[in-house]
């Protein structure tokens, strides 16, 4: 067995593991002049260097500060094309709607991503995912939703299972944009074709249903999530990113695991999440993109919700390729301090992917940690515009990080 | 004479030479298929790469857009000290009097520089400064302001000096911070004393003023800059950050080559800079930082002033190692498009350091420029949390990056 005692870390700073919620998102461990002895990815002890047990073999950190890896709970990094022409036009003042209507838009997206082959998506994605590893985030959760058909749905979710050799990926199926007919025909192909098609691959491992005025609406997306749950998947929302239409009430009511965006979310929706065991994901990225008002963070902590952060990297609302941006952001827009906020990207992230063994730095969890170039941990949510990371490790192994962009 | 032909630029995108105006800041010039002869750190020719002129020594670019460089016209990137717990204790709603009373802020910055010797700033600000280059700035400007007395103030634009010879640097004296007691005096040795010592021994191209409620006045403002220009300093202001007392209408009084900040201006203020030859430097960094108001960029523009954007590195209110994201940041925070924000982050940049030889590619101007990873330039301005910046060229050469956070 293989054992390693990582010595020389001046902090070490963790969440407890878990969903943690309201103030206890602020109740961080920190153990100064620390050791951490793994063995077969997992992590068997943490504490004080003195009192560490003994190892055959000892790795030396450099006296910096190690957290867990950052978990990134929403992206949708698997896309064909590009938006470069659509974010000129938007910044120039153009509505959304004449961008659409001039062939750009989230249907460009889904136009070349239905035209790709698995390997030209595998080929696309993969870069952005090794830029987000590179930022510190050792799970990243990617959805599909760009398939103009089912087919297309496929190929995408396949594309994330050809990476998982490369990365520690979550897959989602996403249902994100109904057609122009047919809308009850389609909803009920959802559930009766393509869930049970996923399901039988094991091609993802939750359904997440985009609940908004011009998506689908909240009895459309309890039929999908319904039949996500009777095929054994997990249920997410994206809801209240520009009206609160009770996507986020459905989600409390359903027990999925997360709800996402909540930029339009108000205290009814604030007091659902509060009382309930979905997580409320949060996506600065998108607030910073577009413009739009920050998703209430510092309102959902104070009320007891479990709050997560993620990127949304996506080519239309968050060309956003660091999870330490993310962390950073919620500081700044969604008003965490800098300890929530690490609980927010690590256990939190991991619960809203129903994932209880990563996250923190404690015996029983994953070797997934961040060893940073500094001494003070606080310089992952302090630093913008640089990479405070230095090295990143996931299963107890250093995983080279090419330089890339994406 | 070595000559380099740079071929297979997809796209080469470059404002006009010079100081650009309100709309003049959009007329960006596009060569596709473009190639760019290169001698002795000077542009001797750009066009469509079939009307190129022959060249002993081909350099392939590899399909890539290619602009220029960026100019950084604002950092404070000496100091010594690190402000992290102020940042945990800010945002954690702690007001500023209240860390200022606990030893922090900036006396805390001010007295770790005061205290570290020439050396020490040097190795500390090395590693920031090749972070901003990394993020594609080619000229940085870096001004002294922490210091606790003239000495600090020398040491701190002695080691400007001592790493100009490892990147393109240009100090300025930054008069930032009024003693407690016997202001008149202060103010009298920084014109009779302080400014002569620093002209004299050529240790700063400009001197810069804090001219605000808490710091400097305008007439002690006055003074000081007055002293500037009889030792044949430039004259650059910090204004209107929280309260506009008349500090841009001094510096367009006085031609400033820049008046930096102006979050806190109002139409009077946008005016006075549209009718006068002073950049407008908007700094998006501590806008996001701090969560302040942004500067006016949007309005500066459309009543045609000249507008440039620099990252304000500094540790307390914009804690950002990236040219590239305050460039980004101007196109969110501050309502630029693309191509203002390219020519604001070059030859408006440039302008605002009084440089009109860097900052454009076109015959005559520095081989100062970077080559993106992408073959459209709206990468730079759209990506967030990546480098978009594959290579960065100074005078003609290729700079190492060695792969640094700071």
């Amino acid at each position: 067995m293989t054992e390693t005692l990582f010595t020389h870390i001046n902090q070490l700073v963790t969440p407890s593991p878990g969903r943690q919620h309201g103030a206890a998102m602020r109740d961080l461990t920190t153990i100064p002049d620390a050791a951490m002895l793994v063995s077969e990815g997992v992590i068997r002890w943490v504490g004080p260097r003195p009192g560490a047990p003994a190892s055959t073999r000892e790795h030396d950190l450099g006296g910096v500060a190690v957290v867990p890896g950052i978990v990134d709970p929403h992206t949708h990094a698997v896309w064909a094309g590009d938006r470069l022409a659509d974010f000129e036009a938007r910044v120039q003042g153009v509505p959304y709607e004449e961008i659409l209507a001039l062939g750009g838009g989230i249907r460009s997206s889904m136009r070349a991503t239905g035209a790709a082959s698995v390997d030209d998506l595998v080929a696309l994605a993969r870069p952005r995912l090794q830029a987000l590893r590179a930022s510190g985030a050792t799970t990243i959760e990617v959805k599909s939703g760009y398939g103009l058909d089912f087919d297309a749905e496929v190929r995408m979710l396949r594309a994330v299972r050809a990476l998982q050799s490369e990365l520690t990926l979550v897959p989602t199926l996403l249902i994100h944009v109904p057609p122009t007919e047919n809308r009850a025909e389609y909803v009920r192909g959802v559930c009766h074709d393509l869930i049970p098609r996923v399901a039988r691959e094991g091609l993802a491992a939750a359904v997440d249903v985009f609940t908004e005025r011009e998506a689908f609406t909240v009895e459309e997306s309890r039929a999908i999530l319904q039949a996500a749950k009777a095929h054994g998947l997990s249920a997410k929302l994206h809801a209240d990113q520009f009206h609160a239409i009770g996507g986020t009430e459905l989600a409390c009511e359903l027990g999925a695991l997360s709800v996402d965006h909540l930029e339009a979310s108000g205290p009814v929706q604030v007091a659902a999440l509060a009382a309930s065991s979905t997580v409320a994901t949060i996506l600065p990225g998108v607030t910073l993109h577009l413009g739009l008002p920050a998703a209430p963070g510092r309102d959902l902590i104070d009320s007891g919700a479990a709050v997560a952060v993620g990127t949304d990297l996506n080519p239309g609302s968050s060309p956003m390729f660091s999870a330490q941006l993310a962390l950073a952001l919620a500081v700044r827009l969604n008003r965490l301090t800098p300890a929530e906020a690490l609980t927010a990207c690590t256990v939190n992230a991991a619960a809203a992917l129903g994932l209880d063994d990563r996250g923190a730095l404690m015996p029983g969890q994953r070797a997934d940690f961040l060893a940073l170039h500094r001494p003070d941990w606080r310089d992952l949510p302090y630093t913008l515009g640089a990479n405070p990371v230095r090295d990143v490790w996931v299963g107890g192994q250093l995983v080279s990080i090419p330089g890339v962009s994406r």
